[in-house]
Order: C-alpha cells, then sequence, then structure tokens
C-alpha cells in the first residue's frame, strides 16, 4: 500500500470522505487512489479559492472537516482567502498539500516556495509527512487537530505518496468538548439578575442549533436580558419557532448605538465585539467603556450546555417567546435590495441553506425573513469576500436533500467566480441570487466612512464595476449553470420560483442599477 | 500631506507610475489619494492574481517596477500565485499592502491574519511603515529593493496612511549592475576553447536583449558550441536576425536527452537547470554527471557584457548565424495543436508581445515562430498557473503601441479569467487564443509519468474539464470582451487576422476537442 492509499483510507474511517481538489502534478497519486478508495469523494474544482470555501460550507454543515487537495505553495496561496474565513469561524479543515518528492526539495525547482510558512499562518496544526510509514498516523492526527476546531495542514512530498510501506492507521479518539464550570455560570447568573442592562451576545455552536437559541429564550423571557448574535456566524438556525434573535450590525455608528447604555455583556459562543475596521476618531469596538463583559462560554466550549445550565438557575419556568410564521407580501415593481429581501422571504423554501455574501445588498433580510421556514444561514466570517459560491457548493454536497440559496454580491462573485463551474458539474441545487448593483457600493461607504478627502473622479473609478458592465447570465451559462436576468420584482419572483422548483444549480441576475 | 499622498508621489518620482488595484477599506485613502497624483495610472482588477500578474507583466516589458495595491493578508493570499511567479522570475515589483490601523491590530478583528508572514514568502524585501512620517523614505527603500529584481512588499496601516505629517521622499539612486570579473570570464573562455561539447545556456538579461543573443551567436559561431535557452524566460527576444537558439525543453527524459553528452555547460543569466518534478527513478536535473558547470554571470549580473568580453576573446571575427525571414504556410482543415501555432505564426504581428501558457497544445510554436518578425515572448517563470492573462494586461498596458498575444490554456485561464475584465474595461489591445481541449492535458502525462498506478475512471474525472464543457466565448462576452470560436484552421485564421487588425480585446476559443 502507497502512502497515498493509506492516507486517504485513513481519512474515510476517520469520517472524512469528501475532498475538494485543484491538483497538480505532485498530487497524482492521491489522485490516482481515489479509485482505490471509492468511500473518497473527490469533487474538481478549477480553483483553489474554490476548493478551500466549499471545505468551510460542508463543514459548516457537517460538524465534520472536509479535505482539501491542493498544488504546493502557490496552490495554497489561491485558496489562502477562503482559509481565512474558515480560520475565523472556526471550521475544522484538513488540508492536503503537495510538494516536491524529498530529494527533489533541495533544487530549488521553479515551483519551490515555503509551503509550511504560508499555512502556518492560517493552520492550528502544520505537519509535512517525512516517510510512508509516517503518513497515516498523521492524517488522523490531521483529523483530531482540526476537530478542535481549526484548520490542520499536512504536506505530503510527491514520494512519500507514491512509496510503499504505508499502511492505514486508526482515527484518533474524540476528544470531548471544554464544559463550563459551575462556577462561571455562577458568575454570569448574578450578572443577569442584576436588573442592570445586559445583553446576552450569541455565537458559535449556540446560534448553531435549536437547543442554543431556545435556552437563550428562556434566560431573556426569565430575566428580561436583550439578545444579539455575533455580527457574521459560521451558521445560524433561524426561522420560525424560534426567538428572534437579531445580529449585531456591522456599521460602527449602528453596533455602537445597539451596545449603548450596556452594563453588562455577556459571551456565549461569542468573542468581544470589536469593529471590522479602526476608523477616525471612532473607538475600536462598540462596548461601552463601563460595561462589564462576562464569558459564559469562549468558542470550541459547550456553550448550549452552559446555557441550559443558566437558564435552569436564572429562568424558571419562563417561555421563550417565539417567532410566529410570517412571510412579506411579494412586492411589486422595480427591484431594490429591499424588493430582493422580501422576494426572498416571500419564497424561502423549508430547510434551505442560505448563504450569505450579500454585503451591501442584504438591505431588511434578516427582518424580511425571520419568520420564514426554519433555515440555515451561513455567513462570512472572516470579511475576505469570495466565500459565497464556493461555500454553497459545499453547504450542497453536504445536504443533497436540501435547497441552497446563496446572496451574492457582484463584486464578491468574481474573486471565485469558477464555483459555478462545479455547481455545474455536480448538479448541485444551488440557486444563485446575484445582486448586480455595478460597483463595490460598500468601499464608496468606507471611503466616506473613513474620511477620505477628494472621492474625485479617479478614485470612484476604482469602486466602480461599470464599464463594461459584467453579464452574470453569459458567466453562468458559460460555465454551465442556466441563469436569467430580472428587472422587476415579478420577474425576480417568477424566475426564483422556477430556480427553487427545479433540480441543479440556477443563477438569476437582480439588476439594481439605476435605469438609463 | 497624508501618509498615502506621500507615498504615492514618492512612487511616481521614483519611476513607479502605473499601479494594479484591488483595494478595500483600509486601502481607501491610498485610492482618494490618485486624484492628488495624477501621474499615477490606477488600474482595477477584479481579483488580486490579475492585479499580480499584470504587475509582472508590466515589469517584464518595462524593466521598472510596477505597484499593486492589496487588501490585508486574504488579498496578499491572493495574489500570492503571481507573485511566486514574478519572484522566479526575478521581476521587480512593489507591493501595497493595505492593514488595519495601528491601535485596530491588537483587537484580532476577523480581518486579521499575518500579513508578514504571508509576505515574507515570496518578497525579498518586507517592511510595515509604522509613521505616516517614514512612509514616504519606506516606498523609496521599496523602490530600491525591488529594482533588484525582487518584490518589495509594504504594509501600509489605514492610518498612516490618512494622517498627516509625511513629506516626499527623494528616489535611492540606483546600485550600479554588478559586473562579472575578468577571471571569471577567463575560466569559461579556457572551457568554451577546450573543443569538448560545450553548451552556453543563456536565461535572464541574456534572452532579453539583441545584444546578448547576438553575443551568444558570435560565441557559437567562433568556437562551436551548442546554444540553448532556460526553458521558462522571463523574457526573450525572438525572430528573424537573431540566432535560433531553441529551450531546453521541459519533459525530463527529452531535457536528458538534449544535454546527453555534454562536458561543459556554462550559464549566462540562466541558473542550472532542474526538473520541473522528481519522477521516480529520474535524476533531479538533466546535466550528466560528468559535465562541470560554469557560471559566466548568474542572474543579475550583467550578462550581456560578459558575454560580449567573451566573444572578444573567443570569437575573433566570426558572425552570428542568423536566422531567415519565413513563416508557416497558413495550414486548412481540422484544428490541432499544431495548427494553431503554424496559424499564430503565418500571422504574428510585428512587434507583438507573446504571453505564452499554452502549456501542452503549444506544439511546434517555436519552431513555427522562430523567423517570424521580431517579437517578445513572455514564459511561465514559476509553473504557478494563472499568469498568461493578468501578464497580458500588464504588458498592454506597458506597451499600448504594441500588439498583444496571449497563447491560453483552458485550465490555466480559468485561474484568473477575470483579467478579461480589466482588458475590457482598459480597451487593451490583446488577442487571447484560448486552447480548448477541455482537459488538465499535462495533468494526464503527468500520472503516466510519474507512474501513478490505475489511472481509473475516478482519477481520470479530476483531470477532466468537459462536463460541463467551458464556454469561453460566454465568458469572454460577459466581462466585455468579444470573442469568436473557431473549429477549423481556416476559422482561426480568419477570426485571429480580424482580432489582430481591431483595436481592443479579442478572444478567440480553438476547439481541440475531439469531433463527436
Amino acid at each position: 500500500m502507497n502512502g497515498a492509499q493509506a492516507l486517504i483510507r485513513t481519512l474515510v474511517d476517520a469520517g472524512v470522505d469528501v475532498c475538494f481538489a485543484n491538483p497538480g502534478t505532485s498530487e497524482m497519486h492521491f489522485v490516482a487512489a481515489l479509485d482505490d478508495v471509492p468511500e473518497m469523494r473527490g469533487v474538481l474544482t478549477l480553483f483553489e479559492g474554490v476548493a478551500t470555501g466549499a471545505a468551510d460550507g460542508w463543514a459548516r454543515m457537517t460538524g465534520r472537516p472536509a479535505a482539501t487537495l491542493l498544488h504546493l505553495g502557490p496552490g495554497m496561496g489561491n485558496g489562502l482567502a477562503n482559509l481565512h474565513n474558515a480560520r475565523r469561524g472556526r471550521t475544522p479543515m484538513v488540508n492536503v498539500v503537495g510538494d516536491h518528492t524529498r530529494s527533489h526539495k533541495r533544487l530549488d525547482a521553479p515551483l519551490e516556495s515555503d509551503i509550511d510558512a504560508v499555512a502556518g499562518t492560517v493552520s492550528g496544526w502544520v505537519r509535512r509527512s517525512l516517510t510512508p510509514e509516517d503518513v497515516a498516523a498523521d492524517a488522523a492526527d490531521a483529523v483530531a487537530a482540526a476537530a478542535r476546531g481549526q484548520i490542520a495542514t499536512l504536506v505530503l512530498p510527491a514520494d512519500v505518496s507514491w512509496s510503499d510501506g504505508a499502511a492505514v492507521a486508526d482515527p484518533v479518539p474524540p476528544r470531548p468538548r471544554p464544559q463550563v464550570s459551575p462556577a462561571g455560570v455562577a458568575d454570569v447568573a448574578t450578572a443577569v439578575g442584576s436588573g442592570e442592562p445586559t445583553v446576552l451576545l450569541l455565537g458559535g455552536d449556540v446560534v448553531a442549533s435549536e437547543a442554543g437559541l431556545l435556552a437563550a429564550g428562556r434566560v431573556a423571557a426569565g430575566t428580561g436580558v436583550r439578545l444579539l448574535a455575533e455580527t457574521f456566524p459560521a451558521r445560524m438556525v433561524r426561522g420560525a419557532g424560534l426567538p428572534d434573535v437579531g445580529k449585531l450590525p456591522y456599521p460602527p455608528e449602528v453596533a455602537i448605538k445597539a451596545l449603548a447604555g450596556t452594563r453588562h455583556l455577556v459571551l456565549a459562543g461569542a468573542t468581544s465585539p470589536v469593529h471590522f475596521f479602526g476608523y477616525p476618531g471612532v473607538p475600536g469596538t462598540p462596548v461601552p467603556d463601563d460595561c462589564t463583559v462576562h464569558v459564559l462560554s469562549a468558542p470550541g466550549e459547550d456553550g448550549v450546555a452552559a446555557l441550559e445550565e443558566l437558564a435552569g438557575q436564572v429562568a424558571g419556568d419562563a417561555e421563550p417567546q417565539l417567532l410566529e410564521a410570517s412571510r412579506p407580501e411579494l412586492p411589486t415593481g422595480r427591484l431594490t435590495p429591499r424588493a430582493v429581501s422580501a422576494v426572498v422571504g416571500a419564497l424561502l423554501p423549508e430547510r434551505a441553506v442560505v448563504v450569505d455574501e450579500a454585503i451591501t445588498s442584504g438591505v431588511g433580510i434578516a427582518e424580511l425573513t425571520s419568520g420564514a421556514p426554519r433555515h440555515d444561514w451561513l455567513a462570512l466570517t472572516g470579511g475576505a469576500i469570495g466565500d459565497g459560491l464556493p461555500m454553497a457548493v459545499g453547504a450542497a454536497v453536504a445536504c443533497p436533500d436540501r435547497p441552497v440559496l446563496v446572496l451574492q454580491a457582484d463584486g464578491s462573485a468574481m474573486y471565485t467566480v469558477q464555483a459555478l463551474w462545479t455547481m455545474a458539474r455536480e448538479q448541485l441545487d444551488v440557486t444563485v441570487v446575484l445582486y448586480d448593483n455595478a460597483s463595490y457600493a460598500i468601499l464608496q461607504g468606507e471611503l466616506a466612512r473613513v474620511g477620505a478627502s477628494g472621492g474625485g473622479e479617479r478614485a470612484g473609478q476604482l469602486l466602480d464595476l461599470g464599464g463594461p458592465t459584467l453579464d452574470f447570465v453569459s458567466l453562468a451559462t458559460g460555465m454551465g449553470v442556466p441563469a436569467t436576468r430580472a428587472e422587476t420584482a415579478e420577474e425576480l419572483a417568477g424566475q426564483l420560483r422556477t430556480a427553487l422548483a427545479e433540480p441543479g444549480p440556477h443563477l438569476v441576475q437582480a439588476v439594481l442599477r439605476p435605469a438609463g
């Protein structure tokens, strides 16, 4: 058995049974070994950022790490932005990065680069397999490391992959999740019982599960504390029958207002909020100076159990207030960002997975979907745009029986637009709503927000995606994804209904540019 | 004057007057300052790999560094693959990477990452500007560092960019190029005069200039040594009136054959050749064991002067043998890779810049263009695919009066296909010949070459780009580039002729898939 065969078999035995791949010469034995281990599903991507983003989406929906297969340092570099997002979202992932043979390494061949250094910037665990005898145990360790909510990168020299002498390794037994101590819960119980203005900020495992949200709802009902979710949760369960938990807003001035007057901020699965960027004259965090921050559960700890324990202590028999089923009316007339949100809210299918990279175009989307049937919401955890389409690939591979809906801004779409091809190849049930405002609209706002002088013509040109306008219908059909274009709310509703009803991928380009 | 204004003015004064940009919030003051320094041309790209590849192409054609503007660590990550290619080609480049404000840095905001570590893997020079007073001098140092044939990366905190107190800095005077010592030339003179089988391997500055090639031709004429060029030169001057210098072949078995029996290998601007990858049972280099390697000039040294000195010592009045003007006949009938090469050879315009990412499809292209009118040839120096379309952007911005022709494989095209949009936006005179073989054809060869077992169905699927077939006409027109599709040699010739005659960008999809 060669190294590649033992590696793949070990991954599968440890629960890693999909590999999003963009291979090169140094990974050819890994590719060949896929025929020996049919339990491993190889999914080809045309660009590494699609592979890493897909692995992120897959793991968010399954709770298990996916593998990626990347080609040396440049391949890892191409995947780096979505690895960054995965790292910030604590997504488990196993990267297998092929490298030169051990004897070729010292020859400084054209593709030689410092893979380990690049890997180290996003990975919690990096190892280089040095012999075929080691590779399976290395892979088992990688899966165990990833399961702790981090990226594990295994660098695999080509000859370690092709040489015989390897054997399958057993999975490393999973480590139980860290529990919050009773003392920690008691401290928070005192704060939420203080009667002072208190916000319970939910994130991580707490918003990813109904149990976590319901426990938070009980605490709120019993004590009057306010519930908020972190701004960009990796996965949030939403919809009718759950407590109404809004997200802490993105714009600094709005976030500051949202937390104004708060005396106790209790973190359950979330980290203490900071603004996305620093701005002139604005403090770095929306947390008021006189607010005490309490950590009920840190990311990675069992926040749901902690919240349930807290609810038992402070909420008595209080019943959480739950959202009733409700949908917005279908809008009519000219397409605006809010009209798109209303159409999505009106038509969102049962058990949908929503991937949200709408950026500035997602106006009102949270409110207009809050009473929709139960769904999952995946956000851009690390701010590196270009995660939407790839995450949808992974979510759809993970959940073949659920519809995946991507709310996708145009500028961001272009970073990893190659994901559309994989959707077509795998016939994934993904519907992309493409917000076409022909600009980096968020940057137009940010230019003003940072107080940049000018906003002159030459600056404006660097934020403008018109001239030429991107035709996403052409781009999608060029990659095998049926696509249509909607200029009114009625057209959007009709096209979205059709796209959701038919299997396989679809793209609807929602034109938000001013007429003329 | 704020930091951004001083930075841009300093760059312009030092000769860096184009910036390929993909900005975000932390770069907004740099963007705003473009209105204050109109001498700096900002070129927007939709993906950072386009920006870095364009900067590579620009510098190869001008000999001066271009700037890139990148957004934090993920932005640099997206540009990393083409920075790798630039590093391997010794391309000068100045990256300006925006970062969080100094006070925001410690807050671990979502976009926080270790920019410096990522930058270090590709840069010969990395610095973080700590105050607005420093930033201009830092920029001048960056340009000077880049001019030594390396990548210089300046990390620019947002508040250093927006704060006042900066002043323009003078350019750092250029350091003269290192000259080869007379003793070094004398050693080589002995070798080439030995009468033993000798190869003069040319690269770097030597193949980028007519003078270098002509001096090499004199040495060959006077001594009988054989001339070869490195396999992937950053820039090579080619065509009628120059010596016939073939490239050392890529496939290891062919490269080994090309150097078999050689007793002296003299390097002029090239490094000692190694195979791209290690293969089972194949030595890592094509250089025979009993061959002595002599370094006439290392990359970065003045190889042209050294060769001219050598020619003076060993070649007497010998005249170099020069290629006569010749073009292949226009082929007819079914399109094959060789037929595409013949069409290109027949129609290659005077003073064209050819960007070569044809990979396996470039069959016969060297021979079929060797007698064409004088042209420049830019190759994939680092093996990280996805450099073709971006380099063409940069070359066309650098040489607005010259036609740019890209020989582009389909699989590679998809890594940075967003470059087409910038070609349309800037109305660059670029013609793309897109080789559509619907596969990672090189990997099919490599799978066999590394002796990977199987080549079973599942392995084959990971090397196949059919299902769905990529429609590059749709992709190009979706980004504003007029495109056509050719299935016969006659169609290709007609379409290529039209594309070359018209200004602005064009794409011709050359269908090489078997019929049916």
